[in-house]
C-alpha cells in the first residue's frame, strides 16, 4: 500500500475524552473514529489489525473443531421471554420494535438463538458434540460506555457455544476452547492468564477468563508465584488460617461495653482501645434480594461482594443505607454490632478462631470488649468473604500471591443446562431417553483484544504492534520522495515484497523524513526500512525495530530474504513464547 | 471436513412457506434457518458461500484501489435530519431509541456515517480520489419480506462510497467499479448483465444494475439483440417512431361525441367504435406530491410510473382514486380525456404523430371520436412516459429488444453531491477554494448473489455450484463407510486434498449410497468421487461432475493432481468467461 493513496490519518493530539492509552493511540493512529458513545468506525488500518486477529482466533477454532456460523444482530423477544433474560437483562438490552410492532433487540450475546437452533437440529446423541462459533457485531447499552473500543457498545465479538451429552463431554469441549484460546492469544503475541472467574449474568458454574496483563489494567489479577492458580479479584481465594487453639485452661474475659465516642472507623476505635485491627470484627449489613443480612469480617480485611453474593445465590447485594442500618441496629453506621442482631449473620471464616474481640454495640458511641463466638453471639453460617490482599497464601500450594493488573479479552463458560432447560433442547441418549443439552459458551472480544495489544506495547511515541497483528509488518521509508533514486529504490524493495506476500507500506508522500518516522512510530509497524542517500551509495538500506529501537545495515539486494525471514520467526516464535 | 461430524442437516420437504428456488434450496441443504421474518442464521455450509463470495468482493475492490473499513450498525438519527433521510426513508428504517433516550436507527444503508468521515478527514483536493468500502450486516424492515435471503430484513452488503474533485473524477470512479462489479459477478461464476437503472431513494443521477439472469428473477431486463443496450424496464427506452407526417390536403374529420355505454377498457371501446388499440389515447390520473397530473399514452402501451416520477422530479405517483377522477373529470373512471382537463396534462411522445383519436369524454358512458392535438386539446409536455416492450427498437441501433429476467446482485450509482451538499462535507481545491466532493455508491447483496447463483444453477436434484463460490469443490464418498478398504481409499483422497488446499468433504456417514448421493446433488457440489469396490480393485475411483452428470474414471494414484487441475480451470475460466 502506498500512504500517500492510503486513509491513514494521524493525529498528534490525544482526543479529549480519551482516557486510556489504547484509545489514544487507536485514535492519534487512525484507526478508528467516533461515531456516537461506544461506537466506532474502523478506518482502514483499524480493520486491518481486526481482521488479523479475526484470521488468528477462525484459524484455532477450526482446528479445535468448531463450526462457523453467523446469526442474526435482530433476535425476537420471544426467545428472550423464554429464559426470562427479557426482564433481566436490564437497559443494557437495547430493544425496539419492528414496523409490525413486534418486540425485539440488538443481541448482546446469542445463547437464546443458538439454543434454539440446537433444539430444532439436534434430536440425537449422536450429533454431539458440536461446537458453533461466529464473529459478529455485539450491542450492549452501557450506561457509561468508554476506553475506546475496550468498553464500546457496539463491538465485535466471537462467541462460540458448544453441546454436548453431558459434564464429561462438557469437560472436553472446555477443555478444547481453553486450549485453543491459549494458542490465540499467543499467536496473537500477548503476555496473558489464565485465571478462574465469576460467571455473572451468563449463568453457569465455571468459568476461566483470559487476561493480558497491563499495567493499565481494569481487572486485578491474583496469581500464585509458586504453583499456577490464578483467578480474578472477585473469586480469587485465600488459604484459611488454621483456628488458633486456644490455649487451655485460658479463659474467656467477661464481655465489657465501653464508651467510643464518635469512632466509626476501624482505625479510630483500635486506636482509642490500643487493640490490632485484627482484634475487631467488623458487622456490615447488606440489602440483597434475599433480604436484609449481616457480614462480619476481621478488621484488617475487607469483604468480597461477588462472594457473598454468589454465597447468598442472590442476584444483588448492595451495602445497606444509614436508614435501615439505624432501624435495625439502633445506632448510626460504625457501631453495628453482632450481639443481638436480629437478621441472619454470615461471618467470613477469618472470625473463626478469634477470642475477646471487639464489635459495635448497637448503640451509639460505644463498642463491645471481649465478645466471644457461642456464648455472646452466633453465627449462623462461615463462608470465604473474604477480599484476598497481596501477600496472602495460595489456596492450593501455600505460597505467596502477587497481583497483577489484566484486562479481560476472552471469557470462557461452563453453562450446564441453564439455557437448555429454558428452551427445552433436549435430545434422545443411546437408550433412547430425553435429556437436556449441556452447554459451553466462549467469548472473545475482539476490538477489545486489539486494544489490550496496545496496552501491553506501546511507548511514548506510540504503539509497538506484535508482528503476527501488526496491520503492516514492514514500512518502507524513502528519506526524500523526490530524489528519484530513493524512490527507484524504495520501490524496488516494496514490489518484490508485495509479490513475497509481505504486508508493506510505503511511504512514498512528499514529507520530511521526521514526519515520517514520528508516524511510523505512531503507527507501530515493527519494522522500518529507511531508504538514504548515503547508505544507498554503499548498497545498504537501514532496518529498524520498532520495539527496541536497534538498528542494522542489511545489503539492498538481501532485504526481501532477511526481512521476510525475520518476519517468518517473529509470527512462528509468537506460539512458543 | 468430515460429513459426520459437520452440521449439515439437509430435508427432504421444501419449507411451507418458500415461494422462490433458491430459499426452498438453501433451506433444505442446511444453508441458514429462519428465525424471525426476513431473519435469517447461517450454519455452516451456507457461511462458506458468503465467505467465498465475500473474498472475491475484497480481492476486485482492493485490486480497484478501494480501501476496506467497517461502519457502525447503529447510528444517531442527528446524521439522519441533517440529510433529510430520518423523515424521508419512512418505516423501512427500524428505529430506536438508547438508555440515555437518543434516537438512532440500524443502518439500511451508510451514505450519512460516511460522508461524516469524509467532511471531518478530507480538507484538501489531495486527499481524493477516495473509494471506501465495507462488507456489512444492513436492515432494512421491510413490509413483506420473503425468498429467503432474496429479500430479507437483515442482510449482508457490501458497500462502497468514492469521494472525487469533481464529476470528472466520479466518471473514473464510477468507471473502475463497474468494471471491478464485472469482475466480481464473472469470478462468481454467474452470467449476468450490466443494464442501466434508476436511482430511487438513494438519489443521484445515473446508475447501473448487475442482474444475474434467470428464469425466476424478479426484475425485467430489457436488451438489445444486435448492440450492448441494455436497461431495467423501469428505465428502458424504445426508438421513437417519427411523426407521421400528415398527408398535405388531408383535412382532420370533425370532433364528434359518441355514446360508450359502460365501456371502461380500451378493449371494450376501440372493438365498439371499431378502430385499433393505437388509434385512442389513455388518459390515467395521478396523484403526486407535486399535486395531481394528468398523463396521456397510446391505447396499446402502458405508461411507467417510475418515468413519469422521474420526469416529474417527485417522490411519490400513484394512479388516482376514484374519488379523485370523479371530482375532476365529472366521471367515473374509464371516461377520462385530455379535453377541458383543468389539470397539467403530459403526453407519452407516441401521442405526436396521432391524427383523428379517440378519447374518453370526461362524461359517463361517452368518448369523443377525431380528437386532435393543437385543435381540440393541449399537451403542457410531452415526454417518454412508456413502459418499453418486447419487440421495440433500441434506442441506440434501431434493432429490435428482447427481454430476460433478473436478480438484481449490484447497483452502482453517481450521487454527484446530494450527501455532501446536505452535510457541507467540502475541500479546499488547488486555487484554495472551498467545494463540495463529489460522491459515487456502489452496493453488493452478498446474501442476494448467493442466492441468485442458486436460482441461476439448479435442477430437480439441487444446486449446481459454480466452483468458484461452491461451499466445497469435490466430495469424496465411499459407497460404503463400514468397509475399511473403501474408508482407507477415500481417506487416502481425502488427507492429500486438504494438504493441497482442495476443499473437500469426505462423507463418512454410515448411510446408503442412494442417500450420500442424493445429498451431495442437494447441496450441489460440483465434484464428486464416488470411491467403490468394484472399481477400487481396479485402482480406480468415478468422478462425477454436477452440472451435467458426466461420469470418467480415474487412477486413483492421479486424483488429487487431475482434481486440482480441473479445479484450477474452472476458477481460472470463469473469469474469462
Amino acid at each position: 500500500m502506498r500512504y500517500s493513496q492510503y486513509m491513514l490519518p494521524t493525529l498528534k493530539e490525544d482526543p479529549a475524552e480519551a482516557e486510556v492509552i489504547s484509545h489514544k493511540l487507536m485514535f492519534r493512529a487512525g484507526m478508528i473514529r467516533k461515531l456516537a458513545a461506544g461506537i466506532y468506525s474502523y478506518l482502514p488500518l483499524g480493520l486491518r489489525v481486526i481482521q488479523k486477529v479475526e484470521k488468528i482466533i477462525r484459524e484455532e477454532m477450526n482446528r479445535a473443531g468448531a463450526q462457523e456460523v453467523l446469526l442474526p444482530c435482530i433476535q425476537p423477544a420471544e426467545l428472550w421471554i423464554e429464559t426470562h433474560r427479557w426482564e433481566e437483562y436490564g437497559k443494557d438490552l437495547l430493544r425496539m420494535r419492528d414496523r409490525h410492532d413486534r418486540d425485539c433487540c440488538f443481541g448482546p450475546t446469542h445463547e437464546e438463538v443458538i439454543t434454539d437452533i440446537a433444539r430444532r437440529e439436534i434430536r440425537s446423541y449422536r450429533q454431539m458434540p458440536l461446537n458453533l462459533y461466529q464473529i459478529q457485531t455485539k450491542f450492549r447499552d452501557e450506561i457509561r460506555p468508554r476506553f475506546g473500543l475496550m468498553r464500546g457498545r457496539e463491538f465485535i465479538m466471537k462467541d462460540a457455544y458448544s453441546f454436548d451429552v453431558d459434564e464429561a463431554g462438557l469437560d472436553i469441549s472446555y477443555q478444547k476452547m481453553y486450549e485453543a484460546y491459549s494458542r490465540i492469544f499467543a499467536r496473537c503475541g500477548l503476555t496473558f492468564k489464565v485465571v478462574e472467574a465469576e460467571s455473572g449474568l451468563i449463568g453457569g458454574t465455571f468459568s476461566h477468563e483470559f487476561m493480558v496483563l497491563a499495567k493499565t489494567g481494569e481487572e486485578i489479577v491474583v496469581s500464585c508465584q509458586s504453583c499456577d492458580y490464578a483467578a480474578n479479584i472477585q473469586k480469587a481465594e485465600a488459604r484459611r488460617t488454621r483456628p488458633r487453639s486456644r490455649r487451655p485452661g485460658k479463659t474467656l474475659n467477661p464481655l465489657e461495653k465501653v464508651e467510643t465516642p464518635d469512632m466509626k472507623t476501624v482505625a479510630a476505635v483500635t486506636q482509642f482501645l490500643n487493640v490490632r485491627p485484627a482484634d475487631l470484627v467488623k458487622t456490615l449489613i447488606f440489602e440483597t434480594d434475599h433480604g436484609v443480612v449481616a457480614a462480619l469480617i476481621r478488621g484488617d480485611r475487607e469483604i468480597n461482594e461477588s462472594k457473598l453474593q454468589n454465597f447468598l445465590g442472590c442476584e444483588e447485594v448492595k451495602l445497606a443505607s444509614d436508614d435501615i442500618v439505624f432501624e435495625l441496629t439502633g445506632a448510626p453506621k460504625g457501631f453495628a454490632g453482632p450481639i443481638g442482631l436480629s437478621v441472619k449473620i454470615i461471618a467470613d471464616y477469618s472470625i473463626e478462631p478469634m477470642v475477646d474481640f471487639v464489635t459495635g454495640a448497637n448503640e451509639v458511641d460505644a463498642h463491645y470488649l471481649n465478645v466471644n463466638l457461642g456464648r455472646d453471639m452466633k453465627v449462623d453460617e462461615f463462608a470465604d468473604l473474604q477480599m484476598v490482599k497481596e501477600g496472602d497464601y495460595c489456596p492450593r500450594c501455600g505460597k505467596s500471591l502477587t497481583f497483577f493488573r489484566g484486562i479481560e479479552v476472552g471469557h470462557i463458560f461452563k453453562l450446564g443446562t441453564k439455557y437448555s432447560e429454558a428452551l427445552r433442547a433436549t435430545y434422545l441418549d443411546e437408550h433412547g431417553r430425553e435429556r437436556e443439552m449441556v452447554m459451553g459458551c466462549y467469548g472473545i472480544g475482539v476490538g477489545r483484544t486489539a486494544a489490550a495489544a496496545i496496552e501491553q506495547y506501546h511507548d511514548e511515541d506510540g504503539i509497538i504492534w506484535p508482528m503476527p497483528i501488526a496491520p503492516f509488518q514492514v514500512i518502507v521509508v524513502p528519506v526524500n520522495s523526490k530524489i528519484r533514486a530513493l524512490m527507484e529504490a524504495a520501490e524496488g524493495i516494496y514490489y518484490p515484497f508485495l509479490g513475497n506476500g509481505v504486508e508493506v507500506l510505503l511511504d512514498d508522500r512528499d514529507s520530511t523524513p521526521g514526519v515520517k518516522f514520528k508516524d511510523a512510530d505512531l503507527i507501530g509497524i515493527p519494522l522500518r526500512l529507511t531508504i538514504g542517500e548515503k547508505n544507498l551509495k554503499k548498497g545498504l538500506v537501514e532496518l529498524r525495530r520498532r520495539k527496541n529501537g536497534e538498528t542494522t545495515l542489511i545489503e539492498k539486494d538481501k532485504v526481501v530474504e532477511t526481512v521476510s525471514a525475520l518476519i517468518r520467526e517473529e509470527i512462528e516464535g509468537s506460539l512458543q513464547a
